[in-house]
């Protein structure tokens, strides 16, 4: 074990790089986060865009940098689109995240979170430890969207779906878990209060791919939104008095976080 | 008419109680309001999940503490999954809120809020004065989605509900007023900044089920509700300087609120 | 080229009108801004609902003082409750305010603007310079939903669109530019953290909506609209840190700005 400053360096990279292309991010997600994760998108640096119809989604993913699937709020036409959509990516090569939200809590969100990764073949898949554990079928029933399992117990399944689906599987908590199967590190940023705003792990997920977008290795553009979204996080959190304050400064955080704070700060330790 | 306590000292243990079992509301709602009331279920110590495929609302039910439907942006695939919702609740004897906004500005809404009331018989229904009046066939159109008619207009007509129903009524307003057929009360906390943001009765209507899913008598759950809301209000409001910063500091509020300071500020009248 | 201080009377008057009328604007908006846009609405004073349902458009319709229709995140159902809308609105003599968010980037988006341009004939059509030259035929694709060209090049396009169709045009910027086909200005208020926030735009049709339906007159209560709006936003940006807090503070300011605010500090120039 090692701090290794490579793939730092690269973070730091990444995120300047992402600035200066500001890729369009194609985000096919639930209506909770919709508004959020424009939003952090918009201020780390990427445009953001959001389109579901079955009629429109290929030619959106034609113009994107990045596909994000996000199943938080699912129902069958949105399941309809992340299918053709994720195919259309596919055929063109661009990176595609999966945020498997509330995995193991009901049948439609495991099956359809296990159809998409077998059929579009995700690059990166970003979730909480229970639906981590659920995907993996090593684990039981989440509680609804919120994790009840540790990372630590999530992190023999995150290398399992890893090395059976090729993805690199990021699970995200108090320590972030980062694994393509063959290599583990684990990143240590980021602030409590985060768990205490909805879809913190959802603007994770469309980060990634805004990074994903600028930087062909998924697991640096895993580490480089990880790092600088904790950084973010552990920023906002500076006096904020509650939950409420701590999202307004969390956008103005993703806007003000530098490629050098990053490279500073980031307290990342690749196994 | 006299001051009582008791509710306040079920409603300050009410909240103690929520933060300790952190149940989960699942909410089947409108769009515009979904990111706001999951937020500030998190705040206030409860977990929101927002599902509306009929094919996982009767699963999340299971998994939930309390059910809120609220008819705010509706549409027919939303309205069955209510029905499904709904019923599952019923078979659990899970509380049911039901918040049925702009009843009375369309058919749609009237009538779909009416049909609810009859086939799920909710336990809780939370309106301003304009929606519980139209409920009641009692009034006129409503304007839109926000209130021209006074709470005390609506007085009788909560009363007829809540005794044709079985429903405990809510009537929110500058004074609320609470029902349940025989018992009435008035609860005089909150701040007018609260009518100048979008969602903040439909937020009302969430966290009514959050003190719904540990606290059974629903005339407790209510107090409990209403008397932690309009305090978070009156604390946001503090120098806030417009509507914008008082959603932020509300959610804030939501946080910040202690059992204590419910006992102590509740401003109910039991009559 | 003169500094008309005609319009800026009517502008200030129209907000003091819009304060006095509260309006209700009936949105069929994109799901990312409904909270944002009714939050908008409801700080300037009017009275926002949001309603999609095909069965309920009609009725709601009839009980407001305009119509928005915003494509930003379509699909089949939203699509005809557009113009289901649109055409009871078009009956009652409502005005209807076009948001053709992303025009250009996908056909759907592209056919369906032309389409309610031609059928539903809006009195006003407000978008980026990309969109208005996508809908003009004069440009090539849109990049996402953000314009990638500057409102000098869609002024041909505007006033070419606002000819053939009736309405008055808006290309929103830096600068905004607004023609009715035959009158041009140019308003130059606002600030560049409005282009950092998702829906800033979408915020500027519903505001445009808002005023139009207290003034008749749809180049004065464009200018109106575009004026509070600007002015709103350069009262937001002072001191705020970053994309977060200024979306919260515009909310604030919507709500603080005065019709003498509005008279003073207007930088229209009728061309």
């Amino acid at each position: 074990m090692d701090i290794s400053t490579n793939p730092i360096d690269a973070a730091a990279q990444a995120l300047a790089e992402l600035r200066r292309q500001r890729p369009l991010v194609h985000n096919i997600t639930n209506y909770v986060v919709m508004d959020f994760s424009a939003n952090a998108l918009l201020a780390i640096g990427a445009s953001p865009v959001m389109a579901h119809a079955a009629e429109e989604v290929r030619e959106m993913v034609s113009l994107a940098g990045a596909l994000v699937l996000n199943i938080g709020t699912l129902s069958r036409p949105w399941i309809d689109a992340m299918f053709a959509a994720g195919h259309a990516a596919m055929a063109r090569g661009l990176p595609i995240v999966l945020d498997p939200v509330g995995a193991g809590a009901t049948r439609l969100r495991t099956e359809t979170a296990l159809l998409l990764l077998e059929e579009v073949k995700p690059t990166i898949i970003r979730g909480n430890a229970s639906e981590i554990l659920s995907l993996a079928a090593a684990g039981g029933a989440t509680r609804g969207v919120d994790s009840t399992r540790g990372v630590e117990e999530a992190r023999e399944a995150a290398i399992a779906i890893a090395q059976a689906s090729g993805a690199l599987v990021v699970v995200t908590g108090p320590e972030d878990f980062i694994t393509d199967g063959e290599r583990r590190a684990r990143l240590a940023n980021g602030h409590p209060l985060m768990s205490r705003v909805t879809g913190t792990g959802c603007v994770c997920s469309a980060l990634v791919g805004a990074f994903a977008a600028v930087q062909p290795d998924p697991w640096l553009a895993s580490i480089g939104a990880l790092a600088a979204y904790g950084l973010a996080g552990e920023l906002a959190a500076v006096g904020a008095p509650g939950p409420g304050s701590f999202r307004t400064r969390l956008i103005d955080a993703l806007d003000e976080i530098t490629p050098e704070r990053v490279r500073q700060d980031a307290r990342l330790v690749v196994e």
